[in-house]
């Protein structure tokens, strides 16, 4: 399948968190061209967290897109030329005071190919201690919590939970083998 | 959790398939002030759809966000007024030209909370037949595949598959028992 052929870009815009532009492409299948808008964000990380007794860290933070709160795992930006599995133990200790002992990656998603350019890449933190206090600049307001795994999906299956990159998230857990009471016949 | 307090919002641009806006918000923890960019987009639906014998009907297009291809489950926006499942099943049809007789929601979500208004409506569509020809317009360029589950988790698995609304359509699938291979001993 081939790409559209890039003609130019224009009207970029910066918004603090991403850039648009807009992407002028002629179809290689009609010859049509079109106006598309692409929202260029800094690559995502996000973590699903465990302390060293099994239980999930979340964070509680009203999301201005929403306009109200939101449960969901630590999330953040990495910085440019961050290494992404730095990032997330950054975030991760930046929201909420606990450090891993142990990150991996569970799996790399695209947020939104429609129209983002960018990359989430989602890490499983284990063995996390509490080591630091948070602190928190005027323009956030976050509330850490432990939850059991039983009550975090019963927080899914409520709709209480329903980010989508964190639903994603515990996809990758499942396929992982590292979800608790989840399990594969074949795969 | 209290919201932080709305002043105004200003700089409303039009791009098409969303609009953004700024908004000024005052955090009722600390009074200071921030400018935010919310991204307002329609009601999104997508539909993980099935044949009579159990293949998923997958769509694979470029994607101008990522400039690439990108394999996905069929997807589009709620028009103004219709009802999110009328949508599922029209954008099916359109995409892929398979009608199902059976429609459900799996689970909902926020694609993004942060700066997405928006929801995105997940539906299970099962006994898929072939009804019409897709017809595609200027604008698109899509090609559609049938996909046994053991290639699909593969895909997925590989990276050819990371759409993370598409992911997250997976693990409602997981979660309802519907998703081959996959099983749950509590919940």
């Amino acid at each position: 399948m081939q790409p559209w052929e890039f003609l130019e870009s224009e009207s970029r815009r910066d918004y603090g968190i991403f850039f648009t532009r807009i992407d002028q492409l002629k179809s290689p299948r009609t010859g049509h061209v079109l106006r598309r808008v692409v929202v260029e964000a800094p690559h995502w990380v996000n973590v699903v967290a465990r302390t060293e007794d099994g239980q999930y860290i979340l964070v509680r933070q009203i999301r201005h897109g929403i306009g109200a709160p939101s449960l969901e795992i630590p999330a953040g930006m990495v910085e440019p030329g961050e290494d992404p599995a730095v990032a997330a133990a950054r975030e991760l200790v930046e929201e909420t005071g606990y450090e891993s002992s142990s990150l991996r990656l569970l799996g790399e998603v695209f947020p939104n190919p429609a129209f983002q350019s960018n990359t989430c890449s989602i890490y499983l933190a284990e063995g996390c201690r509490l080591t630091r206090e948070v602190r928190q600049d005027d323009s956030e307001d976050i509330q850490v919590e432990l939850w059991a795994w039983p009550d975090l999906l019963a927080a899914v299956r409520s709709g209480e939970i329903r980010h989508a990159l964190m639903i994603a998230a515990l996809f990758y857990l499942i396929d992982a083998g590292e979800a608790p009471g989840f399990s594969q016949s074949v795969g």
